[in-house]
């Protein structure tokens, strides 16, 4: 049983794990892959204090570096759901199941819009997790939606187990090209089906398949955690990162605007600082 | 007309400051003395993200460069009153009175508590500013409590022009012993007078003074503007910064704890952003 669970790598996740650090609690770190690629995309920040006038990379390597220093362990594992326990969290990720009394999500800018049917079927022929579920569709007919590059070897993995699948590559010049799937560039509109996935629709197309698997950086708050309360996609928090739900915090992009490096970090520091408090009170 | 005047030259200012400045408006930046003091006195920070193990004193440094690499001017003055002219504001400061359409306070930690009678007999004997008032009391019996070495210039000023003065050094090691004035260890627990200061108590003790001098780096919220809403001594602000005033935000150690680098620099930088959002609406 960890004191608490971070999801999340992005700049608000990093200032939360430091302070969870130095506040001597135990914690699991899930960042997903690639986490600060947002970070790292940007040209010139100028805004982040005490560092003027850095890259995107360099101020990326700075927030990394810190959490190397200070020996605090890191996976690139993605949570796919929060379960609360009443009291304790189980977070599932890939194959591993963690415990924690806490939860601090760092979630980053997460889908604000999900596709017609994905919250409904998941677990039911929808899947947020290649490694999880694969395995159910050897031979079956699938669709893939993925994000982001980071995806390519998941989805790879999926294409070698299925019989055939359908690839949306949903990120710039991709040049992924599986020997067993036919690209679409098309949006997915719907995910259709009345007690599992039977089809999914993208523009005139009415595609059957038997799953599909939705790559993402992250889970939309809501359907990650059931029962969180959002606000047009962002999570509602307090002053003190807060959500409505005891013991889980929020903090970073996922909160709400200004997207801001600033503000991340220093919402990271207070959700860490307010989970001290709530483990102190328990 | 300033867009905005930032009050306060710690972490959050500058934040603000550099944010203001990235947006193209036009502000005044009151820093007061030596505002970064409590940044510089901290022996190691080990949670400001990007600059892992830094001494105060460097960062305080990375700070201040950031601002001064983009060419922010800054002065030493403090304000010592706001006035709401309702949709603009007017701030003294010294014998200077600054006009702008938003204020952003960024105090750091203010006095909680008052001594008694000084709210009720502030104009009226009670004064902030030795430059202001001081000549009021030329050739009389004075009381001058200054918190910070920093005031003793404006205290021994003070000390020249009255006949007399009890002096409250309220800081460590202090060998100030200006020839005129007779130092008290003791705290000043109440001002009496009746429409007038008269007298101060502290202790057994019950002095006759024409006026006393309260030199604080920073006044409290509630005395600077009068109808900002405050609980336990910090600004009452939303998650966008925003105070109960329109146009009024504040950002840092006086929106209340935890007291960090992280969230005041945050802060900073979205009050600031909350400003231009203020402004574009006006």
């Amino acid at each position: 049983m960890y004191d608490s669970i971070i999801i999340g790598g992005g700049p608000a996740g990093i200032s939360a794990a430091i302070n969870l650090k130095l506040n001597g609690k135990s914690f699991i770190w899930l960042c997903g892959k690639n986490s600060v690629k947002k970070v790292q995309s940007a040209e010139l920040i100028k805004n982040y204090p005490g560092l003027p006038d850095v890259t995107g990379k360099q101020l990326a390597w700075a927030l990394n570096n810190h959490a190397d220093l200070m020996g605090i362990e890191k996976t690139e594992e993605i949570a796919t759901a929060i379960y609360d326990l009443g009291g304790t969290f189980a977070t599932t990720a890939g194959d591993n199941t963690y415990e924690s009394k806490t939860v601090i999500l760092c979630l980053g800018v997460t889908p604000t819009k999900l596709i017609e049917g994905e919250d409904r079927l998941l677990g039911r022929g929808v899947s947020y997790c290649a490694t999880c579920d694969g395995f159910l569709y050897k031979g079956k007919t699938i669709a893939v939606m993925l994000t982001d590059k980071s995806f390519e070897p998941e989805a790879e993995f999926l294409c070698s187990l299925a019989e055939k699948t359908y690839l949306f590559p949903f990120y710039k010049n991709s040049d992924f090209a599986p020997s067993n799937a036919e690209i679409i560039v098309k949006p997915i509109e719907k995910i259709e089906g009345e007690k599992r996935v039977e089809r999914i629709i993208c523009g005139n197309e009415r595609i059957d398949v038997d799953g599909i698997f939705i790559l993402r950086s992250s889970v939309a708050p809501g359907v990650l955690l059931k029962g969180l309360k959002t606000d047009g996609g962002h999570i509602t928090a307090d002053r003190q990162q807060r959500t409505n739900i005891n013991g889980v915090f929020a903090a970073g992009d996922c909160t709400g605007r200004p997207y801001q490096y600033a503000k991340s970090v220093g919402e990271g520091n207070v959700a860490a600082h307010a989970a001290v408090e709530y483990l102190a009170g328990k």
